[in-house]
């Protein structure tokens, strides 16, 4: 392996745990970039000399390298990638009864660039890097040893892919599929391959399972219902009635085949966008005990931050307008560029906005298969909050 | 009511959602504090003359008003004490089967230095402030109405009294007490009355609930286990054997019988300094697959921040020496000068120390009993981080 050295200081966050390196700490002079190929593995030294440890690198994009081993002779060979997966997979198995899961996380597992989400027999892969592609054979080869799925589908649509210079597709090994079966906390969805990401959001797991707790008997809205996931959890636990909101009628076709599926017929559903959804609705003063805000991250990129935090501070002022006094608003945020405490700072002044008392009963991370590296923020991306509002006079 | 005039500027905290007075803030010109009486109930108002609601007063303490109500015509009657317990009551009771939980937790609640914890049929309560205890005939008669317990017990040795003005001391009305019965997560508990805050912690209940997740064939380390209210519970989970330390041979004399209680025979005790203990068992090349760190504060106040910072420091290092490759760690802090992210910090920077790669499985918070106003970071004091240690060449 070729080593890429560091300019000096340019060590400093790697030894204090991250992963990453980016091109602007590479001493080009010593390593230039572009002697490299994409997905090329290397050592990683300090401008010492002292070798850090292995990387993917990639000379085009803003992260040029992707750490693999602090052990300087441990590459990314298919042995490890199966034994790091296979880890992985103990780790979910330790927690999760069934095999529905993000079974491994990236860098969170030791494995860069690597996405899979566990569907009982079905795989679905996201490989976002230039090393990790390379492996794709590896990769495949490692799963059916660990899994004998049916079908490992890559859904290879991020991005981050083109970053990468990689190219964009959908490719399947095995029985082809269209539609993943899932199950969440007792509760079966069907869900399209072609939706969202890799077709379902895990992530949210045990934040649905601690809402189940509040709504008995509750007047349900789901707002960014997508096809469902929270909203026919909140049917499960006995809610009232469940009012789901998303601007694609295609989810909320999969809203009703998800309801159906469990048997209820207290989902219904209202397409449009969630802005005027919610203003329509306070003007038609309905009310709700239970409201969940769950939008996708609505600042993609820093240079949207300032009109993103306005749009969740709408969003949090109108779901408490339209909450019953004492009624419960789960809040929540997958935006990496908005902080727990910004969201946590953007409902205590929707509550002053609209005049209400607000108690955090809970907070809300990523699930046990969404492990986060203490180094690295943006591993630790998703929050929630349960709150309780009350009105001031009570 | 008479009324405290804030200087210019000094409302802004308040309109924030912010529910305390600091002394400094009031315009003694205008309302000197020493011509209210302590406990005295007045309206606060801005420089301006605005009211922006009612306050108990103490001319003593630095926080000399405490928010009642953002309706300047509501004091503090018996009524609305009565009312607010119920309200709390009922919040408890939708989310806990069982008659064990925090039943009113001071500024969260509405009701600002009144903590009350429920044990069955046995309230103790803690008033931390002079307003509340003017109302104490209010508060027996209540918790009498709403609970019909057999005794109430005023259990007030906090320090806060003291700024307050207020004495310590015991007091019961009804049966006399000794020992409090608990019951969490389904697991049964005797804990003394004289002991620890209330007599129980019910503040890591859903924490201890999810490490059970963990612990299936464990052996488990319960560092500062007071009477084993996590190392009993994980034993409850099938951990093949737990051992509690504590430096209160009591406490462990407790955590006995708090074992024998639930029929388990695999949980035993180690009595000493938990620094002096952890590294004993290290030298002794002692290996545990989950290790619990919930120590008492150990910032007391703002002046101990960097020993106290030093000591969580040395105390994770010495449990991630000790865990076994893919353990876990639970590691908690109840600090309120310790904020979230710095104890995640401190993880971190032990896990560099020491040389293993950790992963972030969970987050913990303060139960749904403890509610967090959002403008009151003191509100928000509990963290806890579920951490697998894997060694770095895995």
């Amino acid at each position: 392996m070729k080593t890429v050295f560091l300019r000096k200081g340019a060590e400093r966050r790697l030894r204090a745990g991250h992963l990453w390196v980016y091109s602007n700490e590479v001493d080009i002079g010593r390593s230039a970039l572009k002697t490299f190929e994409p997905g090329e593995q290397a050592i990683i030294a300090a401008s010492n000399g002292k070798a850090l440890g292995t990387v993917f690198v990639n000379p085009h994009p803003l992260i040029c390298g992707r750490v693999i081993s602090r052990d300087p002779g441990q590459s990314m060979t298919p042995q490890l990638l199966e034994q790091r997966l296979a880890r992985a997979l103990a780790a979910r198995e330790q927690v999760f009864s069934r095999p529905f899961y993000r079974l491994a996380f990236g860098d969170s597992d030791g494995l860069p660039g690597l996405v899979v989400d566990r569907y009982d027999d079905v795989c679905v892969v996201q490989v976002a890097i230039a090393g990790m592609e390379l492996l794709k054979t590896s990769i495949t080869r490692a799963l059916t040893r660990l899994l004998h799925p049916r079908a490992i589908v890559f859904k290879n649509d991020s991005k981050m892919r083109q970053a990468e210079g990689l190219p964009l597709g959908l490719e399947t090994v095995g029985d082809s599929v269209d539609v993943l079966a899932v199950e969440e906390n007792g509760v079966r969805f069907e869900a399209p391959l072609e939706g969202q990401k890799t077709g379902w959001f895990y992530d949210h797991r045990l934040n649905r399972a601690r809402l189940q707790q509040y709504v008995r008997g509750a007047r349900v809205l789901d707002v960014f219902s997508y096809v469902g996931g929270w909203g026919v959890q909140m049917a499960a636990a006995g809610a009232a009635s469940v009012t789901c909101v998303d601007a694609s009628a295609q989810a909320l076709e999969w809203v009703g085949r998800n309801a159906a599926l469990n048997g209820f017929s207290n989902v219904d559903t209202l397409q449009g966008d969630a802005f005027q959804v919610l203003k329509t609705l306070c003007d038609e003063r309905e009310r709700f005990d239970v409201i969940i805000l769950d939008p996708p991250a609505l600042i993609p990129r820093r240079r949207d931050q300032k009109e993103g935090e306005q749009a969740y501070a709408r969003l949090n002022q109108w779901a408490l307008r339209l909450l019953s006094p004492g009624g419960v608003l789960a809040s929540a945020s997958c935006s990496m560029h908005l902080g727990r405490d910004q969201l946590l700072d953007i409902i205590r002044a929707s509550g002053r906005k609209v005049d209400r008392f607000l108690q955090v009963l809970e907070q809300g991370h990523q699930g046990p298969d969404h492990p986060i590296v203490p180094s690295i923020a943006e591993t630790d991306y998703l929050k929630a909050f349960f709150v309780r509002s009350l009105m001031p006079g009570d």
